[in-house]
Parts: C-alpha cells; sequence; structure tokens
C-alpha cells in the first residue's frame, strides 16, 4: 500500500519527455496491412496514383512499412506542447467505487478544445500540407470531433480549410459548426450544390440528410479539382496511426517511470485512429516477442465490423470514389442505426489492427450503448470527467474486467483510452438521463446484405 | 532568449505541491472588509444568524478576519488532486501572433468537468456540509457552472443537491442542465411552483423568466425549510475567496520556479471569486508592503459594478431574504442587458474586494462585449483553447496591455485568470460569427434609478 501510495492521481511527464519521433508498428508486423488498391484496376496504388488527392510526405508515410521511426518536425512538437503531455490518470475514485483490487489507469486526451485525441494527427496533416506550399485542405465530419482539430491546426498555421459536414450533424450540433467557424473553417451541410457530387446526390435523392460517404466524395472532389488544395482523413488510414502513436509512447513513457506494467490495453474503435495509437509500443513488443498483453478492442454492437464483419478489400466511402482496402468491414454501404457514438460509426476499421487481428493479437469485444451510459455516467460521478460516448466504450469494458477480478481477487493492472470528452453529445446524456435510450443490434438479415455487396477482388 | 527558453509553455506543479491551505486575505488587510448586516436590524449578523442557511465550519470562515491561512482537509486535498495542480500557461503563441515584447502568462481552470473555477469552492463547501452530517445542499445557478460545479461535488461526496436553474437559462441551455442531472442533481427551473416565495412570483408575474435573485429566494427558502440541508452560494461571499485563493498560491508558486515577477495580474470579475482568488497571495505581498503590483479587475461594460457602481450595503439578491453586504454595487434590482457573459451579470461585488478597491490597491475597467469576443477568436485561433466569454473579459484587457508594450517596447509580464472554457457559450460565439452581436450600456439615468433602491443603512 506504501509502495502503491507513491503514484500520484495522474502521471504527468515534463514537456522535454514529449515523444520526439512517431513509431511505425508496421515495421515490426510480420504480416503487412495489405496496400490500398485502385477500385477499376486492382492494382496497389503507388505514390503518384495518390498524389492528386494526398499530401506527398503523408503518401510517403502511408506506404511505409518499413521505417521503425518517423522524427516528428519541431513545429509540430511546438504545437504538441500547447496540449501535451496529456495526464496518464490512476483512476484511484472509480476503483474505490467498483471496491476492486484492481489498478486502472487512463491516458486521458480530451484535454484540448477539440475534445479528443484527434487533434495529433490533424496538426501533422496540416503542417505537411503547409511545407508543400498549399493553399488549403478539405474533408469531411460527421460527429464533429475531426472536423473542430482540423480547423484548430489550419488555424495555427494560417491554412484554408473547407470542411463538409454531414447534412442531419450540420443541423443537430450547430455547435460543433460554431466551434469550427470560429477557428476559420468554412462549413458546408453535405450534400451541397457546390460540388458536381453533391448536387447528383441531392437530384437522385431529393431531401436526403447525407451521410459520411457523401460528404468524403464531396471534399475530394473539391480537393481535386482546386489547384493547392488536398484532402485529408481523420481516421482508418496508416499514415493517422503513425500521428497517433505519440499516444501509445506518452503512455509507455509515464508507466514506465513508475515500473507499471499493464495486463491489458483497451481502447474503443471506430476506424482504429485512438486505439492503434494507444497500443502501438504495446504491440511492438508483443510482435517482437519481448512482452505479452491483452489487447482490446471495443465496438459498438450497432457497428461491430470486428466481431461481425468480413476481413475483405472494400470501399472506404459509400460514394465509392476513394481506394479499396482490406480491412474488417460491414460493407461500406452498410448503415449503422442510431448510435450516439458518432466517432465509432464507421463501416470499416484501419487495414493495420485488421491485420493485427486476424493474426491474433488483439481481441474485440462489442457493446450496447445503454450499458455503455450506465458506465460514463459511474465513471463522471467517480472521475469528475465527463467522458465522450466514443470513449465510454472503454470505460465500460475497464469497468467489466475490473469487476472480474473483484471476483477473482486478481490485482490486474488495466489501461485504457479516454479519447475524449462529451460536451458535445449532451442529447445523447439527456436521453440516457430521461431512460429514453435504446440498444440497436443489426440481424444477421442485415449484415448478410450489407456484405454481399462488397466489390469483387 | 536562451533563458527565456528554459520557461516551459506549460508550468506544471508536482502533486505535492498543490496548497495543503488556503489563504485569507483578510488577515492582512488594514481596512477589514465591512460584515454582513440583518437587513431588518441593520445589526452585523453573528454565527448564530447564519446557521439556519449555512453550514457552521463556513460560518466560522466567512467571519474570521483574523487567521492567516486554514489547513485544507484531507478529502478535499484528494478531490482537488483530480484536476489540480492546474497548468500556469506562457501564451507563446499569442506574444508571436501580437508581435509584443510582454511576455503573457495565464493560469487556465477549465481543464475540469465543471469547466471553470467554481470547483474549487463547490467541493469545501459540499465537504463541510458532508462533515456536518447534513443530508444535502441547495443553490441556484445562472449560466450553468456554480451548478456543475457543485453537483459534481456532491456526486463525489453522496450528497442530495437540488438546484434552482433560471428558467431563461433552463430551457436556453438544456445541455447544461443535462450534465448537473448527469451528476444526479435534481433541477428545478425557477420560479417554480414548489417554494411559497415561488408561488407568489408566479402568482404576482405570470409567465416570469425568471431572475437570480429568484432562484436564489427558492433555493434558501428550501434549505431553510427542510431539516438536514444547507444554502450554499458560488462567489461574493468571503469564504469563497478563502478557498478561491488556491488559484493564487498556485500561480505564484509556479512563477517562483522560475524567478518571474508579473508587473500585472487581471482578472475578471462577477462576484469577485475568480479575480479575490487568484490575486491573493499577491495582493498579500501588496498590502504587507513588500512588493508592488497593477491588479486589474476586468468587467463587462453592461454590468459596470465598480466602475459605475456606489461602495455601500445592499441586497445580495433581489428576492432580498439575504444579508445586506457593503459592496460596490449597481442596485439589488439592476437588471443587466443580455451580456452573453452570465457569470458576470451580478449587480454586486465581493465585499472583501470592495474594500480593497476603495483602498487604491486595485484598478477596474470595463469592456464591450464585441471587443470581449474578438479577443477571445484571436485566443482561440493561437492558443487553442476556447475560453468561456467570462474569461474573455480578461483577455481582453490581457491584449491591450501587451500592445501598448509593443508600442513603448516594455518587456513587461502580463499574467490573467483564464478561468473556464466556452464549451456551453456557442449561441454567443454563433451571434459573434454571424455579426450579429451588439454592444449595451447602461444609461446613467438607469443607474441612477436602481442605484436609488439601495437600503437606507
Amino acid at each position: 500500500m506504501s509502495e502503491e501510495k507513491k503514484i500520484p492521481y495522474k502521471i504527468y511527464l515534463n514537456e522535454n519527455e514529449i515523444p520526439k519521433q512517431w513509431y511505425n508498428v508496421r515495421s515490426d508486423m510480420k504480416n503487412k496491412p495489405a496496400p490500398l488498391i485502385n477500385p477499376g484496376t486492382h492494382e496497389p496504388m503507388g505514390f503518384d496514383d495518390l498524389r492528386p488527392v494526398f499530401c506527398d510526405e503523408l503518401i510517403k508515410q502511408e506506404l511505409d512499412n518499413d521505417t521503425a521511426f518517423f522524427d516528428i518536425p519541431q513545429e509540430i512538437q511546438d504545437f504538441y506542447k500547447m496540449y501535451r503531455p496529456s495526464p496518464l490518470v490512476r483512476a484511484y475514485c472509480l476503483e474505490k467505487a467498483l471496491g476492486t483490487p484492481a489498478k486502472i489507469y487512463y491516458k486521458f486526451e480530451g484535454n484540448n478544445t477539440s475534445g479528443s485525441h484527434k487533434l495529433n494527427s490533424a496538426i501533422a496533416q496540416a503542417y505537411y500540407a503547409k511545407e508543400q506550399g498549399l493553399k488549403g485542405l478539405t474533408t469531411e465530419t460527421g460527429a464533429g470531433q475531426w472536423g473542430t482539430a482540423l480547423s484548430m491546426a489550419c488555424a495555427y498555421l494560417g491554412l484554408d480549410l473547407k470542411v463538409f459536414m454531414v447534412k442531419v450533424s450540420y443541423e443537430q450540433k450547430p455547435f460543433r459548426r460554431e466551434v469550427m467557424r470560429t477557428y476559420g473553417a468554412s462549413v458546408t451541410p453535405s450534400p451541397s450544390m457546390e460540388t458536381e457530387i453533391g448536387k447528383k446526390i441531392n437530384a437522385e435523392h431529393p431531401g436526403t440528410t447525407g451521410s459520411l460517404g457523401c460528404a468524403i466524395s464531396e471534399a475530394v472532389e473539391v480537393a481535386t479539382t482546386n489547384p493547392g488544395y488536398r484532402y485529408v482523413l481523420g481516421s482508418v488510414l496508416n499514415q493517422v496511426l503513425l500521428h497517433q502513436s505519440v499516444i501509445g509512447l506518452e503512455t509507455k513513457a509515464a508507466l514506465d517511470k513508475y515500473g507499471i506494467v499493464p495486463d491489458m490495453i483497451i481502447g474503443c474503435a471506430g476506424g482504429g485512429s485512438n486505439l492503434g495509437g494507444l497500443i502501438s509500443p504495446f504491440m511492438g513488443e508483443k510482435l517482437r516477442g519481448e512482452k505479452d498483453y491483452r489487447i482490446i478492442a471495443v465496438e459498438p454492437a450497432s457497428c461491430p465490423s470486428f466481431t461481425r464483419g468480413v476481413y475483405a478489400y472494400d470501399f472506404c466511402d459509400t460514394g465509392m470514389v476513394c481506394p479499396l482496402a482490406k480491412m474488417y468491414t460491414l460493407g461500406s454501404n452498410f448503415i449503422p442505426s442510431a448510435n450516439h457514438a458518432g466517432g465509432l460509426r464507421y463501416h470499416g476499421m484501419s487495414p493495420i489492427l485488421s491485420q493485427l487481428y486476424a493474426d491474433g493479437y488483439m481481441e474485440a469485444v462489442s457493446v450496447e450503448q445503454t450499458s455503455v451510459f450506465e458506465a460514463a455516467e459511474q465513471f463522471a460521478r467517480t472521475e469528475g470527467i465527463l467522458p465522450a460516448p466514443e470513449s465510454s466504450h472503454a470505460i465500460r469494458v475497464a469497468i467489466d474486467e475490473a469487476m472480474k477480478c473483484k471476483e477473482t481477487g486478481e490485482e490486474k493492472t488495466i489501461v485504457f483510452g479516454l479519447t475524449g470528452t462529451g460536451y458535445f453529445d449532451l442529447v445523447a446524456y439527456q436521453k440516457y438521463n430521461d431512460g429514453e435510450m435504446t440498444d440497436f443490434i443489426p440481424t444477421d438479415e442485415d449484415l448478410k446484405k450489407s456484405i454481399a455487396t462488397l466489390p469483387k477482388v
């Protein structure tokens, strides 16, 4: 107990302990993630194929499966200093409330205005665009965390930003929209009448409230038809997981300071950016055979790509303008039912995580949203932080594992990723507070149908 | 420059450097703040007079003008560890954007779910209520920061909480309401039909949207008519400034670490809780003649109690059920026009700060809200944090002072209090983004009228 007392509530690193390099977990993977392929020819996409859409330096990062460490440019390091290092928190109060012998830690990435970890990759992607001499960027956003993060990064670097926001979110989340506007971004509801694809979709589906897939298609169109613009994406891609490795590297550095070795590492998984970043250095040790950890991906039961999807080539977007990626997928035209964790409503999964899961290096569980909000409420009341619905998926499983320890008496060490805060998700909290939240689980029949539409590769 | 480089972006103290005592600035004041007096007899209120309304220990703190330091109980220290120490941030990016030789620092108190410094006193007040064996607390809230903070504190300690929320805020800020509910508080729009005074007001003013004064009266009625309940208040009182001294003590400890001596300290002032806490130890040095600092209170031009009010005994609430306090006031029935900084819309001012201002130890300036939001936007884009409208009053004056340094070439050191985040203030940001924000300044005639209604003491 006296040894325990030495571990503070929050383990902060010093500013000079912020990682100066990102770690590329692909370098330690024997089975590399499958390459992106051209939807027409089914040939792997090379540097030149991707140049019209993405920034040069980011394409290099995307395609590089071998380099273990990438230097973080000084300007990005300086930006990181504004909100990093993020704290690794010992959940003493939650442990006490649960009466568990487990030791619970969480890496809290919500301490910045974007409210999530998305900023780690947003500043990197904006930086390389600036370096390339570009005028601006385009992107899509659903729940709004990614759009907010990119708005902040572009404001900092003086880049223009055009965000296509899924129309239903644009209307239902006016506050997210206003944060982006405050940071100088232009925010357009999608489908819009500003792009060819937007006009086409509006004509074919009058009154549609849009989808992430449609917003991606519009953003890509604007990037590829306007000189000096490129498109950026906040998850799924290898480059994004590379940038997000800063989460895992800091987590490991903080644990190492106190000689703490986790038994399991838990993260929520939508496209995989947070989970991939958090587990990177731990997974590296596991891949190199140096250590063993349980690594658990948590996904919503309403959108269960790992636990009920197939591992196959699929479109990254519903508009089918993007390359094909090999990943666990429910089919690009799978429409997840109304789950309040917008950041987890994606039909596919990071190709890196998909390969690791296929190779047996990770586990996955799916959880239902009412039980997620139950965990969120318990966490808020004991640990003080109001968690994002996405993050609360990880909280749910961390609590479940801690309660198993209570039964067995095992003092396991649990680390989970608390990706963000829930200040813009209070419509969902209100539903939960009013007892009006329900669960949605797709039927086997639903999944069969959407998976049947996968492209033949 | 190399010496400068040693100062990190964020100066974090260690957990064991969180203050273990609060500092009572009254102990160093030659002219003590005037006592609360009974509105009927005009006699100073003693311990027994205040017992029906407030917790015993808090009354002792309220009345004690002499004890310099109060021990912070261990349980409060433990709670503080969940979100403190808060960072003192060097605003390198803002300085660069302004091109000023001034060195700007801000103490950021928004890194917790309540989104403001209010939690520092909320946990203290809830703790003493729990120690006294009470069942629960009542309070009022306008903008919602105080209600949120107290909800968090009561959830942590297992106390019941009843919040009367000004009806117009209850309806316009449903998200604030839901945060409080998530933490288990019951939230009632005021005026309600649950209290005698609420019924009376509803009968006399059918359809009224309420006021802070009315909500206070309802909360006091419930506290005094239900055994095991007491009323608590988030600002103005001496005890609140005592608890908030933790802000200033941490700020001073962080500055001392790097041998930094500020030239001026700036804070926004509504009831005075943040400003009073931030300046406490610096004011102590000034009062003892050890050091000199410029200390600047910033208030909205729409509610200018320091700059256009009178120093006199007045009611703390519009319902006139509370004791009289001697303070700078615009009259308890002054109704501030629509300023979006709800936390600064109070007719009076902390008696401690009022005495210090009367004695010439501080300055005060008033600023208009469009210029405040201009500063908020500039701050957000350079420093990343979306500031609360209240806090942005201090940002405005910090920028103004930094720009004066640019003209004169002086390398002054400016410290200001960044009390909170603006995630629940996006209606105001939207108005600003849309160019629809206007300024309101009360006329001399308006002020004359409301000041004329002061009680004769």
